[in-house]
Formats: structure tokens, sequence, C-alpha cells
């Protein structure tokens, strides 16, 4: 069981200090660095304090959809056009982390990214990778993945690797204060959710448990009050996110991930807004959490979308049965071996009915 | 405020999976790997599942007394006669896990340990480092930094780096199972102390608290009960050790480490062991902890011993003073600016009387 964790700057402001993380890395005059940055700071670029010089390049990376195997040959294409980087650095939400760690592994490894999708297929070490978050709870800045849709093989999954994970961590709580409610709790969420799926499952892990239990506490101290927001939770969040996903790299998630999985694969909801869906009729699987999510949602004036799946045809919940059920380790995990005997076709859609 | 934690294989039998972690390093027929074990192991060492291959290099570490710029700087010059070494695994204690960090740096930086005693010294990334520790609690494992006493400039100081956090962590709670109980307990405090000194610091850290929380509630799962070297009790204090170390990286100790090091300076006492004898007489610096302290020792049958200060002279009570006040951060850290005023030369002799 490996779980690899970069270095890291925390703390208010210390996006600033980007240039010492490249220190040693990427700072000599010629040095070329790829910077990767949500379409979201497209008209707000100058905000970002990040020490671009001449010489760099930065690319917007289109977040409307989440990553593709295609959007990610895409820029290594344009990327390899030009002259080589020494760096990359990722600015953004989980979809642009991902889409990071994966660029910086196909500029060394050749190929394309559907090459990679799988389990320790990436053969040596990407280029020099930085993270840095814009918005907390995926925990994509400490996991050992990025996950991408592959449509031409209908799955979805991630170049699972220590190679994938970022070398260095620059986590700044301002870059979240711009974060919308709605979408800061969603996102804030996943962290929630890894948590008490993996400390709910059968697989379990002192490291992982000591991380999933203190980020719980966190994201409770978070998301208990009515002011989720505020620079002391923002700060507290990016911590959890942080333990959050260096626990789920070394346990697996439940119930709640397959179910969303299904959500995104064939209705093509944000993984975040699908999490909070599903988390929100988890009523057999996870009862005290999900009275506990539907408390910390109400608090913060957050409203979760129900009715999704209202009116489906039978081939529909098919399919979202076949996406969801496909997820055999983390079903495993929540619900034993036995786990299509618990989950039928006919118990899934009833589920899916409730959304 | 950085912090760097490695890429780690957690687990029971963990240690039999090393060559997995030396993968890509130091993996081909000719390259050689180094060695370094705690002399504790040197008629024992067929117990431990280490795959050391005809070429590699295998030095035991004498832990008899803490590292010396002198003692690393003799084994450097031993690997230095022979040929090249394309990793450093580091088998034992604190004591061989900063050894083998300092020997790591000193391997590519060149110089002796003196040159990078200090901050931010090291210049270039030392050779590929592995820790392996079999005793929890210094957190030697997690830091960033390697410390040594330097007899000629009567300082201890460690080479405080990013290069000098190990690339990987083995952690196996088995390796744990032969220590002596008194061992067991001291080296384990020093993950409680650190702990408590951080929490009750001036400078806190959001994600140093959160490493502390967990790391402390671990401790007193581990040291409330009756059974601290149970195999979950080894597994949590591990890990406690690991989060512990990772917030002390990112904070200050407070008052128990300058005693300790006075201690430590003047009287030669062990790091851990002297950790103890002043956290035993901190009743009015951490009134509630040291209660605690000594009901968990208590609980596990440790007597922490007393009466080392007992009629020493004049001259020596000023030296513990000197080799105690000098430690201004951790001072400032728990007691404010002025921590001078609080701890007079009368002060502190009264609280060396009592250990």
């Amino acid at each position: 069981m490996t779980k690899t964790v970069g270095e890291y700057l925390l703390g208010a402001g210390a996006v600033g200090h980007l240039g010492r993380v490249l220190a040693g890395h990427a700072d000599s005059p010629g040095d070329r660095v790829l910077y990767l940055v949500d379409h979201f700071f497209e008209d707000k670029i100058r905000a970002l304090p990040l020490p671009v010089k001449a010489a760099d390049m930065l690319l917007y990376v289109d977040t409307t959809d989440e990553p593709t195997t295609e959007s990610v040959d895409a820029l290594v294409a344009t990327v390899r056009a030009g002259q080589p980087v020494k760096a990359v650095v990722g600015v953004g939400g989980g979809s642009t982390l991902d889409t990071a760690k994966a660029v910086s592994n196909l500029l060394t490894n050749g190929g394309v990214a559907a090459d990679y999708q799988g389990w320790d297929l990436v053969r040596v070490p990407g280029v020099f990778k930085v993270g840095v978050p814009t918005v907390s709870g995926t925990g994509a800045e400490a996991s050992r993945t990025c996950v991408m849709m592959n449509h031409g093989k209908k799955l979805k999954l991630g170049m699972n690797s220590d190679y994938t994970v970022f070398d260095r961590l620059v986590l700044d709580p301002e870059l979240t204060a711009s974060v919308p409610a709605n979408q800061f709790f969603f996102t804030g969420m996943d962290t929630y959710i890894h948590c008490i799926e993996s400390l709910g499952g059968r697989y379990r892990h002192a490291f992982a448990d000591a991380c999933s239990e203190q980020a719980l506490r966190l994201c409770r101290q978070v998301f208990s009050g009515t002011d989720m927001r505020s620079a002391e939770n923002r700060e507290k969040l990016m911590v959890a996110s942080f333990l959050g996903g260096s626990a789920i790299g070394n346990s697996y998630v439940g119930v709640v991930h397959p179910f969303s999985a299904g959500l995104s694969m064939v209705l093509h909801t944000h993984h975040c807004v699908a999490n909070c869906i599903v988390m929100n009729v988890m009523d057999e699987f996870y009862p005290r959490e999900t009275e506990e999510f539907r408390r910390m949602a109400d608090a913060n004036g957050i409203r979760i979308p129900r009715g999704l799946c209202r009116g489906l045809s039978d081939e529909q919940y098919r399919a979202l049965y076949d996406a969801t059920i496909i997820h055999v380790k983390p079903l495993a995990n929540a619900l034993g071996e036995g786990f299509r005997d618990v989950l039928s076709l006919n118990k899934a859609a009833e589920v899916f009915q409730r959304m």
C-alpha cells in the first residue's frame, strides 16, 4: 500500500512564494515553466500572483467538462510543439490538477493518455510538477491518480502511479475566497464523503483511518456552522482536503462514489454535485452521515438538486446500474464480497429514483 | 512554511517490500545500495528481510551516543572510498535515520557535515534515500532535519533542508515488536511531547494543528491502556510518530525540548529519556499534560528516572541554563518574546533541581 504526498507550502498568500517552490527545478533564466490554469481565471489572471516569465507557457484548461484522454492529448500536443518545459504548474480545481498531472507524465513518458490509464503503467517520473488548488475538497492535490474519461473505451480511469503525485503543493486558502457557495459546499463535501466511505469500509488501514478521522473533524468544524467560507474555515478545509486525499489514496471509497460515477457517466453530472445528490439519499447505507450531511447543507443554505432521475427509461436505469456496479473494489469495501446480492438492478433503480 | 513527506509503505511486513520501493532508483544489477543499520541489529541482521545484494554495502551505525558531525563524516569517508551508491537505506531509530539523511546529502553535496548545519545550506538533492524506522516516536522519518552534535562548535544542530527529507518510507510496525518497554515508552513520548508543545505554542498553523491533534489522539489510545506494545498500538504509534514529525516540521517545540537539550548537552542524557525526565516536572508550564504523562507512565509500569541534577555545581547549573536558554524560537513560542524574564537562571535551576 503506497501513498505519496509532495512538499507543500501552506498559508494565506502562499501562492506569492511559488518562485521559491520552483527554486532548483526551473529557475535558470532559460527554464521554461508550463502553467495550466483553470479557464475560470481567463479574465482575471492578473489577480493571481503567478511568477510567469516571458519564456513560460500559459494554457487555460477548459473545465466545463471533466478531463478526457482527448483533452489531455490535445494539451500535450500543443506543449510538445514548443520548447521543452522544466516544470508544470497546475492552478485550479480537481479537473485542472488532474490534467496537469497527466500532462507532466506524458511529456516524459511519450505516447497518449490512454496508454497509462490503469495501475503502475507510468514508466518514468514526469516533469517536476506543482499543484496549486483553487477550491478544496477533491483531494486531487494529494492523490496518486488523475482521472480521465475515455470515451472510446467508455471508461473513467486514472493514471494510478507514484509518479502521478505532485512534487510540490502550494496550499493558499486565499485562492478559495471567491468560490461560490454552492461549489464550495459541493466540492468540500467530496472530502467528507471520502472519509465516511473510507472509515465505513472493510479494508481499513491505520494511516488512512488517522487522516480520515482528522479530516472529518475539520469538515464538521467547517460545515456545522453557518460561515463555511470564513478565512479560518477555508484554511481548515484546505488541510482537510489534503488529509482526505491522503486517506483515500490508502483505502477505498464506498457506496457513494459508484452511484456518483453512474450519474457522471450516463447523465454527465459533475463529480462533486453528483456525490452530493447521491449522499442525500444514502439513508440505508450511511444513516447517521446522511442526516449529518443534510444538516450541514441546511446550515449553509445549500439546496441539493433533486429529481435528476425522474422519468428515465428502463434502458437508462440499466446504463446507470452498469456504470455503478462496475466499481467492484469500493462496493466490496462497503458491502462485502456479496455486494451484487445487496445491490440488484431493482434496488439500484430504487435508489436512483429517490435522487 | 515548508514540509515534505516522502512516499511510504505502511503495514506489518512492509519491510519485505523494500525492493519495490527501490524500483526505478536502484534496481539495475550494478546499482549499489548503502544500508545504514542500527548496531543493535548487528547480531540479528538475518532477521531483517532486507534485499541486500552482493554489490551492496552494509554499515552499522553505532547509536551508543547520538550522531555527531565526526561520526557522520567517518561513515561518508568509508562510503566515498568505494564504488558510488545509488540509494541510501537507513534502518533504525532516530539516530540512525538522521545519520542516513546526513550521509545521503553529503554524498552528492561534498564537504563535511558541519558545512551544512543550519538552514537551507544543502545545495542539491542527496542520494535517493529510504527511511525504515525500527522504533516510533522521534518523527525523524518525517522531518526535514538530521540533528548532529558538533563538539568543536559545542552545538547540536541539523541540516534543515527540503533535501534532508526521505524520498521514501517503509513503516513496518513488526520492526518495533522487540523494542523494550522503557525505550518504547520514552521514544513514543517524543511524539506526545512534540504535539503538546506545538499545540501549546504561539506560532500555530492549520496543518501542524491537524497533524498534532490526530497524533495526540493516537498517543492517548496507545498509552492510556496497559498494553502499549500490542500489534494494533504499535501500528498506531508508527502513524502518530509520522504525523507528529510532520506537525513539528511545520511548527515549533516549546519548553520541554530546550530543557531536554540542556540535559543532553551537559549530562549527555539521550534525547528521548531526557524529554521524559523534563516532562515529569513541567507542572507549571503544562499542568494537565504533565499529569496525563504521569498517568500514562504509571499505566504502563514505566518509572521516569529522577535525581539526575542532584548535587550539581553552580557551574553545571549555569551550563545547563546556557544550553537551555539558547533555544530562542521554541521558548518564544511557548512563553512569548519575554521568555528570559520568565525563565531566569534561578528559575531554570529550580526546575532542573526537581528532575
